[in-house]
C-alpha cells in the first residue's frame, strides 16, 4: 500500500490554454501515478486547442458532477478572466470550496482572483502580465517577487515554467521531499525549490 | 516580413509518448509562431494517449505525404525502439533524409539510432536509460555527459526537461540568440544554455 493516498487532480482546460502551464505540472504529478489521478476537465465535450495549436481531448466536463481533491488552473491567452463565464465560475467556486488544494499557473490566478477565491490570501502570477492580473483581485495580497506562493489551500505560480517548480513543491507537501526529488531526477529537471527565487520579477 | 523564414515542424506522437518531451519544446517553438508552424503527426488518425494519460489529436498522419523542415521525436515508454515498425521506420527515414533538422528528446534518440540515422554521429539520451538506448546504436558516438548534443542536422537531448534547453538552442541556431532569450523570458524559463551542463550524468 502507498504511504499516502492517491489524490484526484482535475486540470481545467479551455481554448487557448498555455501549453506548458498545463503539461509541465502534469508531467510532475503524472510521474507519481500511484499518488495522483489526473482528469482533464473542460466546460463541454469535444477537443480543446492549446495556445500553440495542439488539440487535447477532455476526460470529463462540468456536468459530470465529480469532486476532486486538487485543482490545477493553467493560464494563457484563453483564460476566461475578463468577462464572467457563469459555467466556469460556478464550477470553480464549487470545486474550490471542497478541494484540498487549488493550484494555478501564470495568469490562471487571475481567474481565481476575479471569482474572489483569493481574497485575503497571498498570491502571485506571470510577471509580464502582473498588473493586469492583479487588477482583478483588489483584495488579494499580490507578491511581486516569488516563483510561487503557498497560502493555505492555494498554490499560485509565476509564469509558465514556474508551474513545474510549484508542482514539485506540492508533491513535497502532499507526499514528501524524497518523492519530489525523485520526480525531478527522473525528469532531469533542475528544480528551483526556493519559492522566493525569481529572476523574472525584474520584468515588472 | 520576418527576418528568417517560417519552418514547418513535425512532432511525432505515439501512444505512451512522454508528456513533457513533446510539450516542453512545443511551448518554446510555438511561442515564435511566425517562425515555426507545428504539426502533430501520428501513424494513423485518431487520438494518441500520452504516458500520463492525456489524449492528443494528431494534425496529420504518415499517409499525408507532407514534407517538413524539422522533425521532433519525443521519447517515453511507448517509443517504438525495440521492434521494427515498418511504417514508423519508413516515415522517419524518408523525412530525415530531407529535413533540415532532426531533433530528439530523451529515449527518442533510440528510435533514430535503431534506424541507423545517427550512425557516425555524436548523440545523447536519457541518463537513466542510457545503456539500453546506446545498445541500439553501436555505430553512434554516445556522449554520456551532455544536456544536448548538436551534430550536423541532428540535435539529441538528454531526458525530458532537457528538451526545452535544446529547443532554445535550436531557436538560437535557426533564428538568433535574441529570439531564444526572448522565449525564455516570456516562458519564465531558466535556460541552461550550456550543452555540457549535465548534473544528471551522475545517474549513469
Amino acid at each position: 500500500m502507498p504511504e499516502t493516498p492517491q489524490r484526484s487532480l482535475a486540470a481545467l482546460i479551455f481554448n487557448g490554454f498555455e501549453t506548458l502551464d498545463l503539461f509541465g505540472p502534469l508531467e510532475m504529478f503524472g510521474t507519481l501515478e500511484d499518488r495522483f489521478a489526473i482528469t482533464l476537465v473542460a466546460e463541454t465535450a469535444g477537443s480543446v486547442v492549446s495556445r500553440h495549436g495542439q488539440s487535447v481531448v477532455p476526460d470529463a466536463t462540468f456536468s459530470d458532477d465529480e469532486r476532486y481533491d486538487m485543482l490545477l488552473i493553467p493560464g494563457g491567452r484563453g483564460t476566461p478572466i475578463e468577462n464572467a463565464r457563469p459555467l466556469v465560475d460556478g464550477w470553480l467556486a464549487e470545486q474550490s470550496a471542497t478541494a484540498e488544494l487549488v493550484l494555478s499557473v501564470c495568469t490562471g490566478s487571475g481567474l481565481l482572483a476575479r471569482n474572489g477565491l483569493l481574497d485575503g490570501h497571498r498570491a502571485t502570477t506571470n510577471k509580464m502580465a502582473f498588473d493586469w492580473v492583479a487588477g482583478f483581485g483588489p483584495n488579494v495580497e499580490w507578491v511581486p517577487k516569488a516563483r510561487w506562493v503557498e497560502d493555505g489551500k492555494f498554490f499560485t505560480s509565476s509564469g509558465v515554467s514556474a508551474g513545474m517548480d510549484m508542482a514539485l513543491a506540492v508533491i513535497e507537501r502532499t507526499v514528501d521531499r524524497t518523492a519530489a526529488e525523485r520526480v525531478a531526477k527522473i525528469t532531469e529537471y533542475d528544480w528551483h525549490d526556493d519559492a522566493d527565487w525569481d529572476p523574472f520579477s525584474k520584468l515588472l
